[in-house]
């Protein structure tokens, strides 16, 4: 029989309720148990899925119980009974839980939210699953970071990056909060020149020249991408397709099948029954794929609620040593989550494999 | 006494209805009146405001006058007394005007959404005003193509462009149409890459590089830019500003006087009393400006409805000989419209000018 890590996950938010779901659903994890401080809807449904749940705060545990929630521990009990936890709490908390994790000898898989010197390694597991294996903790960048090392990552390992430059048009607020912190009718550009993702991609990819600007739009369907790539030599518009054909976790979209804005492909989510109708792909439009002498031209949605899902699972396995290599985790993740390349294989005609005739950087 | 040239406009909608205000504050034109289909409060607006209706379309005259609008006559009539007319018909509907216009010996002036062959001169005042002097027609460029003109065309009059980049995140609809064709929590991306502004804004200056992406929104209080421009030396913060504070209809705004968004931009412009909260200028967020060795970035805000009003103003006195240069005509319009460099300007501390020690291209 497989071995089965023991995984606990603290922080039961937009990521962690999916991490939560997605480690349930690996042959070779076993999910302990989910820690928050909540005691409404978020937390109940956890309990409703039978995840055992623990107080992340002590001073929380009296509240959640006098609400009803049935609380199995606390933070240090779950830790007591894991490997190896997902901190998904929100953004600078999991820094201060590092000293906790370490004392209790438990690995430590956090988000994109903290910096990358908490983890000391920053993970993308088609770029870099090979120097995760066996640390004691690995941080899964961001949605956007994520999104940038896939889709310009595939193309630098063929040796075709000079130089990247990308908008990111990024979500106002998540759905589950939007009643909160909605954004109507305007976009708030960010004044921060260049902005974060750009150097946070260049922890995954060190040799990648990019640079990054963001501002945020009336929406909160996904974040959408704008890379424009300066090629090594020119690129054509079918060897650009292939790329990405052949890279994990990057699917096409297009907009002559009437798949024409972000709120299109969260709606082929929902039809294709995806849980909660999440994106764990780079959704990138075919049609939009524009070459020239000098560069390439991307357009791509980036779900910030789903795309760090798989990252999270496989950087388990990487921690953990459960696949030697990131081909076996990401089609071991990829089978069990439902992660394709092609959202409707049946009408899409697969694209010619491109030889990979030049050296490869990563 | 001042010559005033009689002034016709043709298709009284969001730009006409603008244009028709601003000649009419002209102290060297006098508009003779505006021609419509509609009889609706939009044209009623006209009638309010004392300006003679004209029918576009005789078919049109019986509704217009049954719905109680005095009709002075038809776009003939209008025609035979004007020595030029503004041409604000939707998109292709002003190349249809052409012959006609001619036939009645009027000059005209086309808007950015007919062809540049339409017109033969594509104008942008601050770029190239003395080459429309005397011309039988030209054409105001859009909005969009309008503003990377005045903004990258600063920098390409310093000589410092080598290559320009930008995406355009365009406003979803118009306010007035927004009940019929809004766009709620999405994006869509504009599968024709590079996008039309880029070769358009070579209408106006050939030599600058730049490619377009765009995009729109869910939000219908203008477009936002990105834009991304390599530089054939390094340009400091200090310059980029200088040269932006030196063009005419550029203002700085700044997220750290609170105007965070494309709606903080345009409540200012309502606070300012500006007439249907028009902004006319290109507003650029100052703190947002960026540069390295190898590229300067701005950010800024396109009035998609108001921009091209004050080029329009310039193009008639630029056809029809009233200023003899650019400087004296957009002074003048400036002056009439109260178009600025700094919208605050009691607490905003002037930008040292720059010296022009580079050859200027425009």
């Amino acid at each position: 029989m497989n071995r089965r890590v023991r995984v606990g996950v603290n922080g039961y938010g937009v990521i962690g309720k999916r991490v939560a779901d997605a480690v349930s659903l690996q042959d070779d994890m076993e999910l302990v148990g989910v820690a928050d401080v909540v005691h409404d809807y978020r937390i109940r449904v956890a309990v409703e899925r039978g995840y055992p749940v623990y107080a992340s705060d002590p001073a929380s545990r009296p509240e959640m119980e006098a609400a009803g929630i049935p609380v199995t521990g606390t933070l240090d009990d779950l830790l007591a009974g894991t490997e190896i936890v997902v901190d998904c709490t929100p953004k600078s908390v999991g820094a201060k839980n590092r000293e906790r994790y370490r004392a209790a000898g438990v690995k430590a898989v956090w988000q994109g939210g903290e910096k990358h010197e908490v983890a000391g390694y920053s993970f993308v597991a088609q770029v870099n699953y090979a120097g995760a294996l066996g640390l004691d903790s690995a941080r899964v960048v961001s949605c956007n970071t994520t999104a940038l090392c896939r889709v310009l990552g595939a193309l630098h390992a063929r040796g075709w990056v000079k130089r990247a430059r990308a908008i990111l048009l990024r979500r106002a607020t998540d759905p589950w909060e939007s009643h909160l912190t909605g954004v109507i009718n305007t976009v708030i550009p960010e004044m921060k020149v260049p902005s974060h993702q750009g150097p946070d991609l260049q922890t995954v990819i060190p040799g990648l020249d990019i640079t990054t600007l963001a501002g945020v739009g009336a929406h909160n369907l996904s974040h959408l991408h704008f890379a424009m790539v300066e090629t090594t030599r020119p690129v054509s518009v079918d060897e650009l397709r292939g790329a990405l054909w052949d890279a994990p976790r990057i699917a096409f979209v297009r907009a002559s099948e009437g798949v024409a804005a972000l709120n299109s492909v969260i709606e082929l989510m929902r039809d294709l029954r995806r849980p909660r109708g999440d994106l764990w792909e780079v959704a990138v439009w075919e049609d939009a794929l524009a070459a020239d002498e000098r560069e390439v031209y991307l357009t791509y949605q980036v779900h910030n609620e789903a795309i760090v899902v798989p990252e999270n699972i496989d950087c388990i396995r990487a921690l953990t040593g459960l696949a030697a290599n990131a081909e076996r985790s990401i089609e071991k993740t990829n089978a069990a989550l439902g992660v394709t390349n092609a959202f409707l294989p049946a009408s899409t005609r697969p694209i010619p494999r491109l030889a990979r005739t030049e050296g490869a950087h990563a």
